[in-house]
């Protein structure tokens, strides 16, 4: 399949939930149970996501070679949204040795002691590599906004704890990630975008399958609380920091099927723009070739 | 001594070569044999260094106590400027516990597929902490500026090795550094301004003294050649980056006496206009000392 045309079939599901400027940006313009009218059986939307994360694999291989390029996908979204499992699902068939995926838990102490860019500047992925985000320094405009006692662990001198800190965060944020597009890192973040109700829903049958109460958390509930404060929050968020070089995807997240199908698409997109190839090999590398070829046929 | 009596007295040896507007800065305006007519025996020079060093372990201890700045020193200078002398010399006092010193070599493979501030940014001091950096994220607008061929090797994505890469880069170190102060990091960058002459008469010295001889590279000679170059880049990093939160000090480095103290002056006015003081004890904590001491008393 010719490039042009993948990248228009995916642009498709990707494009009407791009947000490349925030001024406008209004999350109640979004709904989490979207589908684009699309009717699908599960059987259907698992192989068009099959067919995505296998084309993925393949573009992997070749950023891989090359050895310029790197991709940071950033997941955020309220619990029992997804993440995890559109990771799993989207990334199947990449080669881990390619793809890191970085799970951020709440800081350490050591880490509390640093600048809050520090541990995940870290975890940028190099040139060649897929990162991926689960969570991200994003969390310290959402989580920590809602819950400013948070803010106290950090102890940041208290002059620069004032009511401008989060939009000077968010500030912070959106520099260092130009910086890091000139540096050739593509960043695509998702936010799964998940309604109340169906959260409330997901959490219930959390508790009534033992093999998923693990994955459940008295916190959880209780964070229900804030909702609107972490809704408006997310808006802040996206309305500070998206732009052309590190657009948001605001992703229906009430489906399942249809979430992982975007994110697939998002990503088989932007790195389809990147129209990658594999490294030239120079007349001289080729000479070099020819004489390992004739070494080795030569039986040494 | 009274707080303010000491950043006056400090003040007037720092102030003349401090630079936090970068517009109309010329390297030419200062003069690297500068010593403010000032006369000093090599005596008196050690003494009055003794006294800012030891004031600055005082205050370091402070900073140690509090847990909430840290403090940030960049040392950029052409070769043989004395740029380890003065640290060596500057921070004799202080406990080693909360000062680090980061010696940037040239990157390794691993940090070259990174994004250039990475393994800079991993080495930023945390709280309480002093961290200097012998060499710093500067080398990447100047050592790399004059040699570009040293460009090629960090694999940037050829559409961003552009005319105008090295303003980006300025004002992506800006940038961070403005975002470093807004966490706490107090940043004051030394360019330790040598002449030309006075390189060469040090590098015979250290021809001459086979305890120097390991000091010396003969790929420091052939960089002399680019010194125009090295002149002209060093301008343009102080006219982009000289700010308030990060002022740069051009230091004169004809006379290493000099340097030292000018050094150590910069270093205690900006320290103390910290006004640092030992953290307070609540009344709480007063109660658990005063059972502490019971406890420690009845023989327990």
């Amino acid at each position: 399949m010719p490039r042009q045309e993948i990248i228009d079939a995916v642009k498709k599901y990707a494009d009407p939930f791009r947000v490349t400027k925030g001024n406008d940006f209004r999350l109640k313009h979004f709904d989490p149970g979207d589908t684009l009218g699309l009717k699908m059986s599960k059987k259907d939307a698992g192989k068009l996501l099959e067919r995505g994360s296998e084309w993925l694999a393949l573009e992997q291989d070749i950023l891989y070679a090359q050895d310029s390029w790197a991709v940071l996908l950033i997941f955020q979204a309220m619990d029992a949204a997804g993440k995890d499992g559109t990771i799993k699902h989207v990334m199947s068939r990449v080669n881990p040795q390619g793809c890191d995926v970085v799970s951020f838990k709440p800081p350490s102490a050591d880490e509390l002691s640093h600048d809050f860019l520090w541990r995940y500047a870290m975890q940028v992925p190099r040139r060649g590599r897929i990162g991926i985000f689960n969570r991200s320094y994003y969390e310290e405009a959402l989580v920590v906004r809602v819950h400013q006692d948070l803010l106290k662990a950090q102890m940041i001198p208290p002059e620069f704890v004032r009511k401008s800190i989060w939009d000077e965060r968010l500030a912070d944020i959106a520099n260092f990630e130009n910086y890091l597009a000139r540096q050739g890192v593509i960043i695509i973040k998702f936010y799964l975008n998940l309604s109340f109700d169906e959260q409330k829903k997901r959490f219930l049958r959390r508790l009534d399958r033992p093999e998923k109460n693990w994955k459940f958390s008295a916190s959880d509930v209780r964070d229900r609380r804030y909702w609107d404060d972490y809704m408006k929050a997310y808006e802040e968020v996206i309305r500070h920091t998206a732009s052309e070089t590190a657009p948001w995807y605001v992703v229906p997240a009430d489906h399942k099927w249809f979430t992982r199908l975007i994110v697939a698409a998002a990503i088989v997109e932007a790195v389809e723009r990147l129209d990658l190839r594999y490294p030239e090999v120079t007349p001289e590398q080729k000479k070099d070739l020819a004489a390992a070829r004739k070494e080795l046929e030569q039986g040494k």
